[in-house]
């Protein structure tokens, strides 16, 4: 018989670093999740998609998430509205669809009860005899509405926000890229097994560049480029490119033009903007990025990705995207394999909050501005 | 740079309807849920199944749904019985497959407990020992038991209210089509993904027959026949077949006779009874259809949907029930859609409950008789 | 028409015995399961696996089961250590194979944090400008260790009873079989829909033997052997081989040699403890076989089953394991399928708590065991 035991210390954990990571609860309790989207993504302006999405009157798109079904429509003036997915009558979902173009007017498919692209209830069967009922009081659900250089966004809230607030200065900062003139060549979506926070913060910083993306540490130094303060609406900043590096691509070449109104400064740089809380942004000379953040559950998170390009460089008969579309995608499943993987670490009993970095800033300013938020939403 | 923006009153909802649809936690919370089953299920008579599924002594099948696990017996007298499948001595569930027959009585598998076809505990091996204990004590735990004209109900309440005063006449109404005597020849089993209440609210009203049935509206227009006042455990009516439709079929047309004992009258009718809370009865010139609804979760129902003939028509060498099967397969499939969408768009944050038409009157009563079960069962 | 109705009598249940099996809830209610963790996995000694699983420094596996990642190790002293498989720094996951070997530190693969095996942080890049960051202060969360002659055990609480005071004198009782030489011929991984206490209870009585295990009963007689009286951390007892059986294989033989050490008496018996909460060892003339049980959900067990035979045996040409093997794999199977019947049964509204009989008295002695633990844990 042999026994050998090694017992430990299990210390409290001590805190010596000013800035600590979020408790575990933030990144696995559905309850928190549930106080974090009326906090958040009911009270703020979410990215919805592009407006070349919506050619015509009629045509529309859905904006699903946690509890959450939107219809992002057209209308006859060729105005961009939206309004929540759900009839007044019973509830019934309106559109099933994913995208699709309805023919002048929502017809709900339950009772028929008709809906104007502007929301107005213009036809409800049977309720004539109904006492003091007019359908002027029952419109659809409406849902804010804001388009800036073709992004549509949305907002949920009794009262936005004015969307110029929102943006605080960036249309003007980014109008150089001409973003409204951008069409999308290719379109990813990504299931994450991670909390939408865990993909904002792995966006955040490039300390992770140099060890989990060499090919993008190749292309971009990490520790090059600054990052303005953290902002109430938004987080970025931008990297540098290397000597002979022309773009984010598998070989750092590019056979398009650069988007015609930037900066020569600005061609040797990349741009990376997290416009809170759902919209990543990529400016690199040559083409646009795009990421949107869906949370669907405390540890599910659907990110969807777009790749934008100039009408001129895809007219071209020689026009080929992959490059960037190959690059990223190797660069994405690099991300979400360690944000899958912080999400199963912080959900252990093992986990304690850790110290941030001073090149972890931005991820400072992330959990102030949510601590920030749930407190003042009760 | 270009930015538009679309702000939106978004007025909280008026009322101005005298009934309002329940808020969406009637149909989303799990809590709410478990309330309704101790408050509905656990209290009323529930339609199990046919006789006929019982052909002889030791005959038996399950009943299960959410947190319900129920052995529907034949005994040895030829009396049906129902027990809670779960054996008085560790739990263990004793029978597993979905319908058989046991040979003489109930043996668990765990520890050979034994109990008769009438729930008397008679074996309980190594229990010799055991202070005070008497067989007499465990049997297995009943379930009450009702026979109507085939019909199988149970209920599982300590003290069930008496079955004349569930059926409340309908047994004497019902009397000339002589349920007792008919055969199953379909069983269709569905699961949706909707609450179980939304099954029952499309069944009780045709104003969605136009939009979402034109086949069906074109046997029986949705406005004809008239709806019985909401009775404590029914609601129901009758809708009159248009002229040259013989029946409820693909083409409205049947080579069955009508079913023996029923008047001139009833021959241009069907009547749609739900039986509350699971049972639906479809009573056609020539055949009866029936609809048994398990809730399995608050968002999840499971229909088991079968058709009966009399053995007469059955016997018959062209015997083909296909007209009524697929009439009522793609009816069920439009209805099943239509519930499971209005379980989607209540799902939603942007739900809020809407105004009822007076056609909608015994949805209004079966809101109002669910609010009351509530109540009264805390 | 026709009606009939059996009511029933269904009285409040009695309780003649003296005990009872525990209500529902300690079988289905989550909040009950997360207290059990606390009270029992997060402050017991948990077995882990054998020492032959980790051969040189670096070599490691994962301990994984509900809300629970560790990493247990060899370090460079050829100790065995275990550690929170979580990184100081933001939480990310840190070994993600099952079981592997890594190049003589940890490092995460996010930012590069590196431990020592013995789970020292040594390397916390761009942290060297963080006021006050010390590395010593962010060590690996350290889990104690335990070898009980090739048994690894892991204890996650802050201050571990003495592991000698776990074993409770068992380490001397099974010091012949020399369970340190053994070695592992074959594992099999099996997924229960069951609570794990449901598990142990089904290992702790030979009662269903005859009913659910005719095999076994025809080697070793159910009412052989004897129990010890339940002790605060195990639960065991022995059962004897009938004549001419020779140990527990599918026809009773065997070519192996018995293990070297064991007398003439163990030549005879087998064996069975439940060391609590989640290893159960049953030792046979020839062989040895482990379980362990990993709770996954309050109705979800994984077990893990092991065969071992000394090094003398597995090298002779014609050694064969499968007589115990397919022996165990057919009783297993029984005995799984017998434990989601009762975790079947128990899940139901018809469930009451029963009568043990006096043959269970483990099982008694399990339940007031987990009562008082839980009692202490608040």
């Amino acid at each position: 018989m042999s026994t050998s035991v090694r017992y430990t210390n299990n210390r409290p954990a001590v805190s010596t670093a000013e800035a600590m990571t979020l408790p575990a609860g933030y990144y696995t309790d559905p309850e928190m999740f549930q106080r974090e989207l009326r906090a958040v993504h009911h009270d703020m302006w979410l990215s919805a998609g592009r407006t070349e999405q919506l050619p015509e009157a009629g045509s529309y798109f859905l904006v699903r998430f946690a509890g959450v079904n939107i219809i992002v429509v057209r209308d006859k003036n060729g105005e961009i509205a939206a309004f929540h997915n759900t009839c007044r009558h019973r509830g019934t979902q309106l559109c099933k669809e994913q995208s699709g173009k309805v023919a002048g007017k929502f017809r709900c498919p339950y009772h028929a009860w008709t809906y104007e692209l502007d929301g107005r209830l213009t036809g409800a069967p049977n309720m004539e005899k109904v006492e003091g009922f007019r359908m002027e009081d029952y419109p659809l659900g409406a849902v804010a509405t804001a388009i800036w250089d073709g992004h549509i966004f949305i907002n949920m809230a009794e009262r936005p926000i004015p969307f110029s607030e929102h943006l605080a200065g960036l249309d003007k900062k980014f109008a150089p890229w001409g973003m409204a003139d951008l069409k999308m060549v290719e379109r990813r979506v990504y299931n994450l097994k991670a909390n939408w926070k865990l993909i904002l913060q792995n966006y955040s910083e490039c300390m992770h560049c140099p060890i989990a993306h060499p090919q993008l540490n190749k292309l971009s130094h990490y520790m090059s480029g600054d990052n303005e303060p953290p902002q109430p609406t938004y987080l970025g900043g931008s990297m540098d490119l290397r000597p002979g590096v022309k773009t984010m691509t598998t070989d750092g070449q590019s056979n398009h033009a650069n988007l015609p109104g930037i900066s020569e400064e600005d061609s040797r740089r990349v741009y990376y903007y997290a416009i809170l809380p759902n919209f990543l942004l990529n400016l690199d000379p040559d083409y646009m990025m795009t990421f949107q953040l869906w949370p669907m559950a405390v540890d599910r998170t659907d990110v969807v990705c777009e790749w934008h390009y100039h009408p001129d460089a895809i007219a071209r008969p020689d026009f080929d995207p992959s490059g960037a579309v190959d690059f990223w995608e190797m660069t994405n499943q690099q991300d979400w394999e360690l944000s899958d993987r912080a999400q199963e670490g912080i959900s252990t009993f093992g986990y304690q909050p850790g110290p941030y970095s001073n090149r972890e800033e931005l991820l400072t300013g992330l959990d102030r501005w949510l601590l920030d938020r749930l407190a003042r939403h009760g």
